[in-house]
């Protein structure tokens, strides 16, 4: 017996970050002490430290395999920091962004392969992979209109073009349909109340059967 | 028309550093322009930075798979800002380790399994393969030796068991079978000098080949 590992997904714009937190709010309010809400990097010091390599203005000259390694490399730390223990407590992981964040920005965000990504991740992963992954939705144009409505700051990603996004989304579409066992879709143009409550069944019923 | 890539292997003690560098030297007393030596993390800001934190003594929690993806995303970086630039230009590269170093020592020393770890290393290179492959070879207990009668720190990867070194040995051993028209293997147990010459002949003739 193991725990069950839940990831969430999603374009820029598509409130997947708000959707998870209002339900990680609703559990901690339940007192529901074996879920465990998490996001790379993951607060452990290796992986903060690849994470700045990433994010460092100063490093322009990287190119997108040595990133999309980068990426890699936070990410197993974290699964052996953060994630497996936790399901080897038989806890609840939710987990903002996962492996199919690489496939669909730098797989085909950035036009490496997707498929090319996927493997070089089985590396990083050795074999983990969510038991479910809740997939947000939101056209391209709906997405960038968000981001801009609603931050500040534009920070790299989001300064990108309206083609990146929508290979990014055209990326997960394709992973949706070829994992219909693993990745359930909803619809982000709906309203966030809706959204969060049909992420949250998704949850409550995957734990459900899980126990 | 693409340049020469010439990789040099071998486990630790063999004296792979000091035979590159006498060969490195005469070419350079020869004002060989067309020929560039170098070894990763190959002086960029971008692997340097990523070298430090596998070299990190505090990062001590680092997982063997992480570590792996980090060599990797600093041999990409390496290939795209020195090794296939001057590959582009025509040049003869002179590289000190390259994948078969992280077959022999992640894949084997460390155990994650060698395959896993040249697939991985396959997202890294995109395909770039060594047309030449000197691999100077020596039994573990005489390459132990010398690091100790030489060296007066003993490096953490110095620290590892002989049966790390008998590994690493054996997946190079592995290598050179397996890959005969790219790796030719040196007896290092013979005079310096004698495994200087033999070297510096066989990339002499390489140049010939492919002049």
């Amino acid at each position: 017996m193991s725990g069950l590992f839940i990831t969430f997904e999603g374009p820029d714009g598509a409130g997947k970050t708000t959707v998870l937190s209002a339900i990680a709010e609703q559990f901690n309010q339940a007192q529901r002490r074996d879920i465990v809400v998490t996001r790379e990097p993951g607060g452990n010091q290796i992986s903060e430290s690849i994470r700045r390599i990433i994010l460092d203005p100063k490093n322009t000259e990287m190119d997108v395999r040595t990133e999309a390694l980068l990426y890699a490399a936070a990410r197993r730390q974290h699964i052996q920091e953060t994630i497996q223990p936790a399901l080897d407590e038989n806890k609840i992981v939710l987990c903002d962004r996962f492996v199919d964040s690489s496939v669909a920005y730098q797989g085909a965000g950035r036009q490496i392969g997707e498929d090319a990504v996927y493997q070089m991740n089985q590396f990083a992963t050795n074999g983990l992979t969510p038991d479910l992954t809740v997939y947000v939705d939101v056209p391209s144009e709906v997405g960038l209109a968000r981001i801009k409505a609603h931050r500040d700051v534009v920070d790299r990603l989001d300064a990108e073009t309206l083609s990146f996004h929508k290979r990014v989304r055209a990326a997960y579409q394709r992973l949706a349909a070829a994992h219909p066992d693993r990745i359930v879709t909803i619809d982000a143009t709906k309203p966030l109340p809706e959204v969060i409550n049909e992420a949250k069944l998704l949850i409550t019923n995957a734990i459900k059967r899980h126990q």
